[in-house]
């Protein structure tokens, strides 16, 4: 894998307020005011119970890179007044973000509502200025990664699971963060070749239609000749052999030897050829029982006699589930018939607009389906496009600060905070738990009073066990620990979702996973709120 | 504006599966072979009955640049079979696009099924390999145009339509898309400052409730001196000119003084000293009524008094059209008790999660909202965040190809094509015609026969007028003329828009604009449709 690249996020990737925003806060002389921000979501995506954080590493490679350019100035220059103080963009030129501190969830962590993904504090005018980028760079990640956590559910451990939307993305980057955070949310692998080279994801393809449409049968193939797998022995050549395969075949399916088209052959022995190890074959251009499988069958075979194993077949259109059952019950008959056992156990691959529906029927008790590409599904979040995330001011100049409004679900939790992860003795989450940064954490084992969000009033519990949740992760724009591979995040995430219970776990109407204030968090909003906020 | 930035999609942004197939192609000694691939969707997004052509000016920037650097060929060996031929790679070490050609529609043409948005025609395994990127380029920059126009039909021409979802969109990248093809699509410009910097996006913003709690009110401000708009006279202490205000508004309004929030005020201060020309009052941080308007009416009065015109007013939270209508009463009354008639027609600007249904609302006769900024909806496209285009082989060598399939829906129309819009004596749009590119071009005034998709039958038709709609990009690699800047194309959608007719127009249900083939092409279909595709 080759190094993770560069961040290409800009400065400018803002919205243009935060920069007028900066003006007024340099204009009034607070751009140094140390503050506070928290960046989280309000409701759990695609109506779950839970969401998994990530996007961190994009966060941190952003803004270790933070540095204004000239043409960034200038052309901030040409869209604020034209008397704007010169003094302001000089200041703008001096920031990066080496006053800068992040909290942060790891990467794969279960992440609930009103829970910081990201605590970001630093001088008011910097940290201001990251909203935007921060929230495009978490919002989505995390989005997807919750995403592939449901689909990766819905199919059970053992199907592999392929991202394979880069076409159906918001564009190349959204193509690239797609691949990225489905891989860290629990899919296989991706389509996605620039996945694998910058983030090292493994990827994974074959052949399309077009490939096969491409041959009409009558090209003259340069090199017909395959040797065995072992390396020893003469070379054979492989369309006189499949030719011999596909009578046999047909005459065991009971087809007519003209019915498998003749390009759909020859696109399938130009692949073999080229990947005699790596065979795969693609159904359904023509007629999949008729045409796409006798095909499959006699390249696989002739391969086979020459002691490769193909890959399996793919089916795009139509039953897959069905197609699926079929075509295992062939493989099983021709196997017994030819006596080669491994052609029984071929992969059989689906693709084509699979949702959370069709997923659950394909991973069904009995089903024949081996490997899932999935598309569209996975990279656009069809269910809900959007996470939500918000980044909230909660404090400057170390005074808690919130945001009253009178729509009460936009309220903010005001003031420097930490959040622990509470857990019953067989280490079962019973809540998360919101507290002010200067409060001791709780202590395993000591009941506590605390406020349920929303509930009416308090109540107690008694935590066997407790997690701190936010980790530092770059203080006064140093990296205070490397970044776990994508990988490991990868483990990290099956392994944070193995510990929701199945309540909190199902797809449709789960149980609410609940977070909770503390007495002092919930006696300062109180009070705040009674004040009509400081 | 800068100019547009360099193209920072590479090669590897791509499937696996063309690089296989690329390899497939090389082994059967046809990566020369002459190809031709359309790009096309199958149905209109969103349930209407057309969409808008974009992402040209993307693929045009992607092509001229394709190159493989060495480290991407030395990822491609690292997943390709180990004893890949050599030559292969420096097969693709060569490739660029100097043999490649490209036909499609001008950006912001109406497009509808079937009809190209791309033709690319050059050697088969590179025009192969620029499947994917060019889905991913064309896919979303047409729905978000395709859903920025719509929402633009529903707006009507008056209201002033602001893009701010770069938090929302999928990373960066499609966050800038999402700014540029939005305003393509009609939209009057974007809080996305990159957006503008690189593509001359008009962009706009003011400021947000973080700054409005990052005040209590106790703070200094450094110099509360502002000089008049006009440049003459003293400079007016703008805090002591801004209370006396508060107290006469206050009495106007029936609130007692100590109402407004003190804080809220002083960041409107703050804000209006560094942008006098331009203040915005953020109201609903607090509460609308009792606090943010009079606070803002306070600023924006003392502003007044020094010559300056506030910019308005923006509304965040609850019912957006009530309040809306609401204030502007606030404002006429204010105006008349007060005697400052520019008050009264103060720009009312309202943004959350607004949909299409909410647009309806808010743009319906006699609104008082001037100014909506759409954010989640536009970026998203939540009522169906994928285009679904497709890129299929229709020759090579010369020779027609087909998918045939046993999914009717997902066969491909075979043959290099032309496309026309046939027109009636009025300029009225009477359908799309698809013909083979041999074929001598419709005449107006002729009589057709032509076989609309779907119909059991032919049927003739007499256009008045006929626009060839496929114009020449891209001819062996050379750009034949320069793409038109943005504002141009953008002018060129709200013009093509205009000649849909309203039954075609509409949002619910539209009548089916009709797409149809020549006797010829219909001829070709039922031919290679009888041979099971050559």
């Amino acid at each position: 894998m080759a190094a993770e690249q560069e961040s290409e996020v800009r400065p400018l990737l803002t919205d243009l307020y935060q920069v007028t925003m900066a003006l007024g806060y340099w204009r009034a002389g607070r751009a140094q005011d140390q503050a506070e921000f928290e960046l989280f979501f309000r409701r759990c995506p695609f109506g779950g119970a839970f969401a998994l954080a990530a996007g961190l590493r994009d966060c941190l490679r952003f803004l270790r890179a933070f540095r204004f350019q000239d043409e960034d100035l200038e052309f901030l220059a040409s869209v604020l007044p034209p008397n704007t103080d010169p003094e302001f963009f000089e200041h703008l030129r001096t920031l990066d973000c080496s006053r800068v501190t992040v909290r942060a969830l790891p990467e794969g962590s279960l992440a609930f509502p009103g829970v910081p993904l990201l605590q970001v504090s630093g001088p008011l005018l910097l940290v201001q200025l990251l909203e935007t980028p921060l929230l495009c760079l978490v919002s989505y990640a995390s989005l997807i990664a919750t995403n592939a956590a449901r689909l990766r559910l819905i199919a059970g451990p053992e199907k592999r699971l392929w991202e394979m939307g880069l076409r159906r993305a918001q564009g190349p980057d959204g193509g690239l963060t797609a691949s990225t955070y489905s891989y860290l949310g629990g899919f296989d692998g991706s389509s996605n070749v620039l996945a694998g080279q910058l983030r090292g994801v493994p990827v994974a393809g074959t052949l399309a239609h077009s490939f096969i449409t491409s041959f009409s049968g009558t090209e003259v193939t340069p090199d017909p000749m395959l040797a065995p797998a072992a390396g020893q022995g003469p070379k054979v050549n492989l369309v006189t052999c499949v030719k011999v395969w596909l009578e046999r075949v047909c005459a065991q399916l009971g087809l007519g030897l003209q019915e498998p088209h003749l390009g759909e052959r020859a696109a399938f022995v130009a692949y073999a050829l080229a990947f005699p190890q790596a065979f795969q074959g693609l159904l359904d251009t023509y007629s999949v029982l008729r045409s796409g499988l006798p095909n499959f069958l006699a390249v696989a075979l002739a391969l086979g006699e020459l002691g490769y194993r193909p890959v399996g077949v793919r089916l795009d259109s139509g039953d897959l589930l069905q197609q699926a059952q079929e075509i295992r019950g062939i493989f099983q008959n021709i196997s017994a018939q030819f006596q080669v056992p491994w052609l029984e156990s071929v992969s059989i691959a689906v693709s084509n607009n699979i949702d959370e529906e069709e997923l659950a029927r394909l991973a069904q008790e009995g089903s024949e389906v081996n490997v899932i590409g999935i598309g569209t599904s996975v990279v656009t979040c069809p269910r809900q496009p959007s996470l939500g995330c918000v980044y909230k001011l909660v404090s400057v100049g170390g005074q808690p600060r919130m945001k009253l409004t009178e729509d009460p679900e936009k309220q903010t939790l005001p003031g420097s905070k930490s959040a622990f992860r509470l857990l019953g003795p067989n280490g079962s989450l019973l809540l998360d738990l919101l507290q002010l940064a200067e409060e001791p954490p709780p202590q395993a084992g000591q009941e506590l009073r605390i406020w349920p969000q929303g509930a009416q009033g308090p109540c107690t519990v008694r935590p066997a066990h407790v997690e701190p949740l936010l980790q530092l992760w770059l203080q006064h724009g140093q990296l205070c620990k490397p970044l776990p591979p994508l990988a490991e995040s990868r483990a990290f995430a099956q392994q944070s979702l193995g510990q929701l219970s199945p309540e909190h776990r199902r797809m449709e109407q789960p149980a609410v996973y609940q977070v909770a204030l503390s007495e002092k968090l919930q006696a300062l909003v109180h009070r705040l709120s009674a004040l009509g906020a400081p």
